[in-house]
């Protein structure tokens, strides 16, 4: 089989013509923790094949991320010290829904408010971003904002932020050399850049 | 304050003179669980204004992704179903570093290799990708393989792969369709893309 022919395939663990379905299904499961961010669950799952394994999940009520473009060549991003990871990131403007029900829109809304101020005339949807999809259901919902007046943030009580507008291409270029370590703002840094180039905004 | 003027800048719940630090020192904290993928913690912290806060952490020991690109137009992704997210994703070769001293390079070509097939003559470090950093300590050091050379994979006894060769084109158009959820195969396959376009690769 030629390397890179499209559409070639390899199946591994299942037989090639029958198509086995992939899904796991889940036998049992317990919640271990229940917080204020995240929950963790350990479920015994059955294979494919018929054999089970143990599924290590954290659960988390969903969030929103926003790049705001000002028509102009520039986004707005935000400098926050991320306790996890132990370092201050670059990152576009996010947060976490309200409640499950929140309309992503809304939440996209505030949390640019939130942190930077800046109110839009439009949001447009950039689909989902899965951070961890091995380990955590965490579903991103991804805007651009555009249309931008500038206002006053007021961020959450335990967020600390600086807020700052940046040249697109500086970012980008910054994100090929590998300085942007967070996945979502690598994401929709070259997203707005492909869109741009390709006249889809 | 015009929008959009590089260089404008926002400070919200810290001084604009003085620069508070804005690091969180941990003040005390427990291990919750810890499990065979990731362990989960709650640490109180002292934020920069003197308050306190709680953080719930996952930790996890690191893991590697590789966009397999063959020079001809084409890459290589795996569809695999997460049962966290339940649901089957397309995304580049990835997995968990065998421990935490293991090379990034060596893990990213087993990886490569077992889920695949494929060897490679040369792996090109593209930087880190952090998932989802206000919770998850998990750094994902990303590769492209180029230099390609088909083999027989050999997944992990509860992995369940199709891998195929697809046009890089096709990838970057459903992403920008918002039809590739998963972060780091977002990440991957623009980053190639835009190196390709800037005559970096």
């Amino acid at each position: 089989m030629p390397v890179g022919d499209p559409g070639a395939e390899k199946e591994t663990n299942m037989s090639k013509n029958e198509r086995t379905p992939m899904a796991e299904v889940k036998i049992s499961g317990e919640e271990l923790f229940c917080g204020r961010v995240l929950s963790l669950h350990k479920d015994t799952v059955s294979l494919p094949d018929g054999h089970t394994a143990e599924r290590e999940v954290i659960r988390h009520g969903g969030a929103v991320c926003v790049i705001p473009y000002d028509g102009q060549g520039n986004i707005w991003v935000v400098e926050q010290y991320r306790y996890a990871v132990a370092q201050t990131m670059t990152e576009i403007p996010a947060g976490k829904l309200d409640s499950p029900d929140e309309p992503p829109q809304e939440a996209a809304r505030r949390e640019l408010q939130e942190e930077t101020g800046l109110t839009c005339d439009k949001l447009i949807p950039l689909g989902l971003y899965l951070g961890s999809p091995a380990i955590l259901d965490e579903k991103i919902h991804m805007f651009a904002a555009v249309g931008l007046h500038a206002g006053r943030p007021h961020p959450d009580a335990d967020e600390f932020l600086r807020a700052r507008s940046v040249p697109l291409e500086e970012m980008v270029q910054a994100t090929l050399r590998g300085q942007i370590p967070d996945g979502k703002t690598q994401c929709a840094v070259l997203r707005l850049r492909a869109m741009l180039d390709r006249g889809l905004l």
